[in-house]
């Protein structure tokens, strides 16, 4: 098991210990299979006054982060590591690539990442064009910087890596592995102010246990998520179940349109 | 301006202190704008070994929460509370409904959220089902816990409430806010390595900088996100710039087919 090491370009590295060093993130940095390095990209600011970010060309509101504090800070990080070693080298912009599981994975197969954090501020261009590997956003939302979205991509990346889940879960069952959402789960107790587990949970059948949760990963994924099922092999079962949800379903319009 | 109160459910609470303590949302605490209340609801477990997650019903991996330490952490939270207040109570899950921009908006009009944060384990679907509002997920991708999703949400909410962000910003230029990406911004130096600034920013032709940023915009768009210009009213220009485009990438791809 190789170590990852990860190094996090921001202007707020405050932000970090509490997620880095707490649960999974912090057992996977003391059984040495991940290391984190923080650097604060003002230390590489050329001017006396430390300034990160200068105002935009052409006018308009906000400000831009200017090019060569990031360029020396990456140049400074890669001048210390082994000739071979070439690292990925993330920006965090609500402008990437979209996050996705199988993102992760890849990632999750490389030795050494770089992460770049804006914060409210935009970039020069030619960061993006000339100093990183990859552009990447977690989502169709805003935040005020890039540190959160590095943060879930670091923590989606080292829980895929050899030896730091452990055996008490597996990254195989989770949802987006298999192509489906998950299928509901019960636990104790089996009443609960009158709520009741399914009795089929309850029956020791293991058949039947394992076809009703197929049934529900996939009704699940069809009620919320049908965007999923476009990419995944239905079997013949499958499909005649979907047809019969949808009959369910144009049924229930028409009992409404009567009413 | 009022204030916000944001409740967060989770097993972690030294994971939030470093991101909810800087920047924006620090300045956000100390403007009176925002309150944050950490509860750890395994003190909610009801046996003495402060138990939260048990195995499933119907067998397979994995651990799943018990639903009364949420149901009950959820109720004690609620009884501390004028009765007019009804809070909405977001489940951090994969399964979820997708977090966007526009939820986002949603969400910042409300004056009360509840998080829950899993972690590791599955919910038992009870809490789904009888104790939460919303189920949210923000992308694609598994986390070890949703209490950075919890984060994410926090942060792009709080960011668009009144008085948070200031005048040194302003929500309404965000990318997805105009349902497209943002134009590349460029700031000094004018050449940096020989890597130069566009000329038509260093012009002063405002008109020519507004059309140039509008173009620029919509390509970006075009080229990484065309899901986003099914929903973006195109003007008759904007149209034809697509068109010209379109022609371009045909003529790229036959002209690759003839080498």
């Amino acid at each position: 098991m190789s170590k990852l090491s990860i190094d996090i370009l921001t202007l707020f590295p405050e932000m970090f210990s509490g997620v880095l060093n707490s649960s999974i993130l912090g057992k996977a940095q003391e059984k040495q299979l991940v290391q984190f390095h923080l650097i604060n990209f003002r230390d590489y600011a050329t001017n006396k006054h430390k300034q990160v970010d200068d105002y935009p060309y052409g006018g308009g509101g906000g400000m831009v982060l200017k090019p060569e504090p990031l360029f020396y800070a990456v140049e400074d990080r890669l001048s210390q590591l082994p000739t071979h070693v070439k690292p990925r080298i993330l920006l965090m912009s609500p402008q990437g690539e979209r996050f996705t599981q199988q993102k992760a994975e890849e990632l999750a197969r490389e030795n050494h990442l770089i992460f770049i954090c804006g914060h409210y501020e935009g970039y020069d261009e030619r960061i993006r064009q000339y100093l990183v590997t990859d552009e990447i956003s977690i989502g169709d939302y805003v935040l005020t910087g890039g540190e959160l979205a590095a943060m879930v991509i670091i923590d989606s990346v080292v829980r895929l890596r050899e030896g730091v889940l452990g055996n008490q879960s597996s990254p195989k069952d989770d949802s987006f592995s298999t192509g489906l959402l998950e299928y509901p789960q019960y636990t104790r107790p089996a009443d609960f102010r009158g709520m009741k587990v399914p009795e089929v949970l309850l029956s020791g059948h293991h058949e039947r246990i394992k076809e009703w949760r197929r049934r529900q990963a996939l009704y699940r994924t069809w009620q919320r998520r049908p965007d999923l099922l476009k990419n995944y092999p239905l079997s013949d079962q499958e499909k005649a179940w979907i047809a019969e949800w949808e009959k369910q379903k144009e049924k229930q319009k028409k009992d409404v349109k009567r009413q």
